[in-house]
């Protein structure tokens, strides 16, 4: 069986396949509309997000199959208390693959321990959110034609963009990439990331200036500063227009440059620049169901092939103390860690185990 | 592009056409169920309306297509703050036609300036209803054979009852109909609709008494009486029950009037006219589900075929001040106007601009 | 038209043949994934139940037919008034066969008075949930080849589990079955139950000691014992761990003994038990969505025959006073009333009237 829970899952020839594979659907759509007939996709999402089950939908539609699930947590049983493995478990029996959304992270990773059926991530908290990097990839790679050879400016809010941390992950694994961070004090990358980066060698820039090299992007990548991640309503108020993309900030950039945003967005990308033949953002919604059909694809076939991908983890006998991970939520799971970049990390979410 | 924002939208001829569908649909059902195959309806409901979403999914289901979206804004990305355009735009790239149910007036006519797809206005605020109005005029046609020559009653709160509203503007392009206007004092029909009607020359009389005309109506189209529309409950109480049908009432109607109301009914018709042959607000259902399908069928194909209606509005620099307005909810929405009986109106609530 | 609103409303052999129909439908999936083409199933969910809704949607697809509806009250009708037979009148215009559940005792008995499409109750409040009870009776086939000579202990809840009163009406129809009743004081099984057995011959043991018996049985059926069911915290803290399932506990039962639960569960069963070849209430899952596919054939194939079974009940003057019967909701709702086990009983909740 195979999952995508984290974007790194995939080696980077089974996302140019996924790539290849989007293309095709694209060229031909009718080759692909019966390709899942039969079948069903489980769509639980145990906090909304329209946007993201939409797409699935759609692309479970699109590949002649059926889709069942809820829409949030209220109307599933965990408001009667159920562990998100006995949900799933009895789910894999409604369904041939699962797609979940899950506010608490790490959630997805217990799913796998006790599933019939491939499980896709599709937002764990602030943890991971894959198949949005496979809609950006495909963007950039439909856009510029490659994924290596590119500066790519990330901007906003670098700390909790889950989206911004997969993308630079992935990213990184192709050549002659380099990264351009833009945000302010409060919302800088995290250390492990650039830590990361450092560590493969993959150059990159801090700044709190929007503007500062505009100039030398190929990409950038556009995302929501919250008011709620300030102190104060002050230092929001003071910050949030310094990155606000206008039509007046794209004058400096080059005219091959491609926006991207994983929306929704709410004022950080004026309107005005809908229009500017640079944004992709609408682009990037088809795309992600493309990739999603692709996804799909694979992981059902993946399935009938019986193709495995060891996880391995080790029992723990310190328990993890992110208050965000499943584990929680969920204290009768097991502690589990993982050993990555030589440290010890909870399997479910990845923190780091004190 | 086509779309349904408002019943006048469509000629009498278009009405016409529809009305001979919904019947060939009605007769040669298997004809139908194939002829959306592939094709993908979204029903974005902002606020919740279950016989109205329920209905379209029939008829999309009875057409052969799928059907995704969602049940109330919780759950939409409206949540996050995005704007109707936005989420607009991004449901267009998953479905081929939109139907959408939204609290703010003319919430779906800030959609149509920016999609890609077919819109249904399935309700905006207290503006319009255009597909239960399709509803009412299939359920008088099959009953009467006719949509002239009828003396249409309406009871209850013709005030802010939108379903009044279009179904009086529809009505009123069929020779020699007179309309009855039964409602209290405090629930009487907007003063710009009985405008409409003098301008048309169409006759009608307002009366707060229910039983004065009954015997020369032809159809009594009842609507709901509700607690929250009156200043005090005693108010409330006294009126309520002078506009009840009960079988009494009944008694001096003609053999052949029918009764319709939009639904759902709460005290306003009594449970025993149910069975009177007279009644026919569950057939009105059953007609609803016929004219969304004929509507999905000609939206769609207007759409292959490339038929467009240019919609004519100008940038007004007055601000809309309707409070239930989208352009309220959404303040960046561009300030637009129609000139409507010659008056300067908000493009988006059709409220006049001062 | 045929329903299925409690377990009785079917024979011995009308439930034989759903298993047998069950049985097929493993075996030669395929032969069936067509049967319900152009069919639609509305799953309306007055309140929400992931598990039933889901497991009617994954039936209906199986057989190749379409599902609407809705997962919660707040987005039907009912939020602006509606009656539950208006609510069911509009849908079975947009329906074939209609599944509900419900929060109020009796619901869908009045459903059924105005209807003219099958319905199925999915659970209406304390009252009835026999589809959870045909997937009982199948799991039970599969695993001991019978229904009849088996020592069946129930253990938990008795007292307001809805799933243990169906199931004991149920089995008592087989010959030489015995039940054991295991539960604490405060939620033994009610007297009109063992009244029942009594009338019927049908042996049980009542007992609060959970290992007492545990030797004996050929089935233990699990259910949840809930804080809120007890007086005092105290009062539920002493009691709870009594009725814990362990594999300590499991010991000293006979390997060919089967364990059921109509989940979800929370802390009822530990987990190390579901690696016990015993447990089977996930195989429960799997075959409660087998027999709903049995179940909805039927009740389309009768509706197709026009098979009827009438249903008597008479007027009455006395109104049900059980303040969780539909009719307390919805007062409106003609009182009438059945004669079962000598008693007259309310028809919409079998409640006794005084």
């Amino acid at each position: 069986m195979r999952h995508l829970l984290d974007i790194t899952d995939f080696s980077v020839k089974e996302i140019s396949d996924l790539i290849e594979r989007a293309k095709d659907i694209i060229s031909n759509p009718s080759v692909y509309r019966e390709a899942c007939r039969y079948k069903k996709l489980a769509t639980l999402f145990f906090e909304p997000s329209t946007r993201t089950r939409l797409s699935f939908e759609a692309a479970m539609f699109e590949l002649g199959g059926n889709v069942l699930g809820f829409e949030a947590a209220s109307s599933s049983s965990t408001a009667k208390g159920e562990s998100v493995c006995d949900t799933i478990r009895t789910v894999s029996q409604y369904a041939d693959i699962i797609v979940m959304r899950h506010p608490d992270e790490g959630a997805p990773f217990a799913a796998v321990l006790d599933t019939g059926v491939p499980i896709i991530n599709a937002g764990d908290g602030g943890h991971n959110h894959p198949t949005q990097t496979l809609a950006d990839l495909l963007t950039i790679y439909r856009r510029h034609g490659r994924l290596d050879n590119l500066t790519v400016g990330l901007c906003g809010d670098l700390k909790f963009g889950r989206t911004v941390h997969s993308l630079i992950r992935a990213m990184s694994n192709y050549d002659n990439i380099r990264f351009v961070l833009i945000s302010p004090e409060e919302l800088k990358i995290p250390e492990y990331i650039t830590a990361e980066l450092d560590k493969k060698k993959v150059p990159y820039k801090e700044t709190a200036d929007m503007a500062e090299f505009m100039p030398e992007l190929d990409i950038l990548y556009m995302t929501r500063v919250q008011r709620e991640r300030f102190e104060t309503a002050e230092e929001y108020e003071r910050l949030k227009d310094c990155y606000i993309l206008t039509p007046e900030r794209m004058r400096s950039a080059s005219e091959t440059m491609s926006v991207l945003h994983p929306l929704p967005r709410v004022n950080e990308i004026s309107h005005e620049v809908d229009s500017d033949p640079r944004a992709c953002y609408f682009e990037q919604v088809a795309n992600g169901k493309y990739m999603r059909m692709a996804l799909i694809l694979k992981l059902l076939s993946a399935c009938e092939k019986g193709e495995e991908k060891p996880i391995t983890f080790y029992p723990s006998d310190k328990k993890c103390k992110n208050l965000h991970c499943i584990t929680a939520k969920e204290p009768e799971l097991k502690s589990l860690k993982i050993i990555k970049d030589g440290k010890e990390r909870c399997y479910y979410c990845e923190s780091e185990l004190h």
